[in-house]
């Protein structure tokens, strides 16, 4: 999404004569097209992506992408699918690669929905199970609630849904609020219509507890998504629970841990009956055919992810290491990436130090995180190249 | 979209012992998922697309699909893309597609966003200009407005969003209501906070004078979408209104005039405001980057496509005459279908007729279309299997 635009309408465009002069004429009935656009979407914070600069040698360790390409059957199946099809309509309802990630999860295609990437289908589960709060629904039934920090989209969505936010603290050290005697002081309501969880977190990078998360669900009364777009970095998800409460979804994502962040593909489990309302409010041909053909084919080549996410945890644990070593205080992480609090230079200000090196992080304004920096874990050789600047950069402060 | 499911919800799945017993305990409190999803929702009539099967040497004249594969620089620069970028997130604007679009239709980029499919943007239309009729907005402000018969989706659309739905009926020729002094009479209205327009028309394949749309736009008061989905097969386009009169969006392509249906990609032209309200509510990676590449490249490509539209129009004017030849009743079209009233049995048993043959058609319930068939123009081999069917037919029908 674009920040606001600078004023480019220009009426007069060169050699469109009669044009100019029928606008002279219909000027003062023509609609103000400010007045066209509803109110709701004027007070709209617009989500930022992280940056795509193209750079050449740029170290881009930025937006948790994956250092390593898609599996060789990735590749072939893309190939072999460069042909008469591309004429035609996708499958409208993604059935092969339903029925594939059905097996893969032990459940059935009528469990599962496909979109263009996940945040396709969160921005469904909003419009499916949230109202609108100028509609006059209960408080409940028109509340979005989320951590805070967390995935930096909800927020974007509620509002333009017009849902009511429920922005709820995380601890100081980004775990769970307790769910003890003293719950109700954790600010967390049980009865919100839709409660989106990243697990684990981002971007903290804090992996949550399969038992620990049950118990959440088990006391929450509307739908519960978790948000796992990071799970296969981690020693355990909750897919089970989306198989077993009826209430609870998990949304899944093929860019960072397929390596298809391109091509996007996304998908919820969950209960049928939940499944069938995000479906019917989807559009019909929401999935391109490519991103289907790469998902089936990345699916069918398990073995090379699972040494992917193996050396990425490896890296992980190696990166953490070395920054501290330099003097970062660095979270432990269940994810591809590390949240670290960087010694001698504010995280702002290491973000451009970094930056000159052509090494890219992310850092975000939050309060409860901008002392921190986001760093995607790169490959082996990325990584080194990043303990490399900041040891130069700690050198040149004299740190 | 799917029909309602029938109930898969198994919470036994086996070899989960303790998941069972868990279910057990707490299914007095497991809210009920029917009661989870917004009531909007259970009254939605979903789109239905149309078929795609797989059934070998079908010929398949029902989804209005081009029968050229797309330019061979859209195959050569796909093949091309396909390497390390897969990993990496698509462009989240993307600009390069717009730059490209911006000069071919001489405006800025600032003027155009691109979507998942045009079906994409036409939802975001609904969601950026039309409030939800239970937030107790003005009529005129939850209006969405359209022609019957059209594209069956916008009151799909308008359905999800709760907007109030203004349907008006096209005179029986499929011509536009007068805007003489009896205008009022056509029940159309001129404050609809949204009117979608598909022009060409479909299903009818009727196509609008610009001229006669400029009238039109100019005593609109709200936001005017033209839908453009067949330009490429008219005599005549309308660009010149969106880039004129500031509440005027076109909506444009690449699938069926491009052959690029399974890509995913379409775009809307029109003033820089009306662009902005759309693109703050847009997923922000909404574009698949296989996508972007393959629009720019037949972008580059015209002299190609420019000679597969006259094919075209050389195939459906032939095969017009062949259809009334055997006694079809044939409306003009100005796109890639023919709107034909077979002889001797009803639309639908023809349908199935042409279908026993292993030739699929369309055939729509609507009333005002309900005796004829929508033919899409398939190559030329594909035109004559379907005359050759058709005789066949009406000889064993003795007609």
């Amino acid at each position: 999404m674009v920040a606001r635009l600078r004023f480019a309408w220009n009426p007069q465009r060169p050699g469109v004569g009669p044009v100019v002069d029928a606008m002279k004429r219909s000027r003062t009935s023509a609609p103000d097209p400010t007045r066209l656009v509803r109110p709701l979407l004027s007070t709209l914070h617009a989500y930022v992506p992280g940056e795509q600069p193209k750079i050449r040698g740029l170290i881009k360790l930025n937006t948790n992408e994956n250092p390593d390409p898609p599996s060789p059957g990735v590749f072939r199946a893309l190939r072999d699918a460069l042909d008469q099809r591309l004429r035609l309509y996708p499958n409208p309802t993604s059935s092969l690669l339903r029925e594939r990630l059905a097996r893969f999860h032990r459940c059935r295609p009528e469990n599962i929905i496909v979109g263009n990437g996940s945040d396709d289908l969160l921005a469904l589960a909003v419009r499916a199970f949230v109202e609108p709060a100028a509609t006059g629904a209960s408080r409940a039934r028109s509340t979005l609630q989320f951590f805070q920090p967390s995935y930096s989209l909800y927020p974007v969505l509620g509002q333009i849904h017009g849902a009511r936010l429920h922005s709820v603290p995380l601890a100081a050290d980004f775990s769970l609020p307790s769910l003890g005697a003293r719950s109700k002081a954790s600010g967390w309501e049980w009865d919100a219509a839709l409660s989106l969880v990243t697990t684990p977190n981002a971007p903290s990078g804090r992996g949550y507890a399969t038992r620990e998360l049950d118990r959440w669900c088990r006391r929450q009364r509307g739908v519960v998504v978790l948000d796992e777009a990071y799970v296969d970095f981690a020693e355990e998800n909750a897919m089970d629970l989306a198989l077993r409460h009826p209430h609870v979804l998990v949304s899944r994502t093929f860019s960072k841990s397929y390596s298809l962040c391109y091509l996007r593909v996304g998908y919820v489990v969950g209960h049928p009956e939940l499944i069938a309302a995000l479906d019917r409010i989807r559009d019909s041909y929401n999935v391109n055919g490519l991103g289907q053909v790469a998902a089936l084919a990345a699916l069918g080549d398990r073995a090379y992810y699972r040494a992917n996410f193996r050396r990425i945890k490896a890296t992980r644990n190696w990166l953490a290491r070395a920054l501290e070593d330099l003097g970062f205080e660095v979270l432990p992480s269940q994810t591809n990436f590390l949240l670290a609090k960087p010694p001698g230079l504010t995280a702002e200000q290491w973000l451009a130090a970094l930056r000159e090196r052509k090494v890219l992080v992310r850092w975000f304004r939050d309060p409860r995180v901008k002392d921190y920096l986001r760093i995607t874990i790169g490959s082996e050789t990325e990584c080194r190249a990043l303990v490399r600047a900041a040891q130069a950069i700690l050198k040149s402060i004299g740190s």
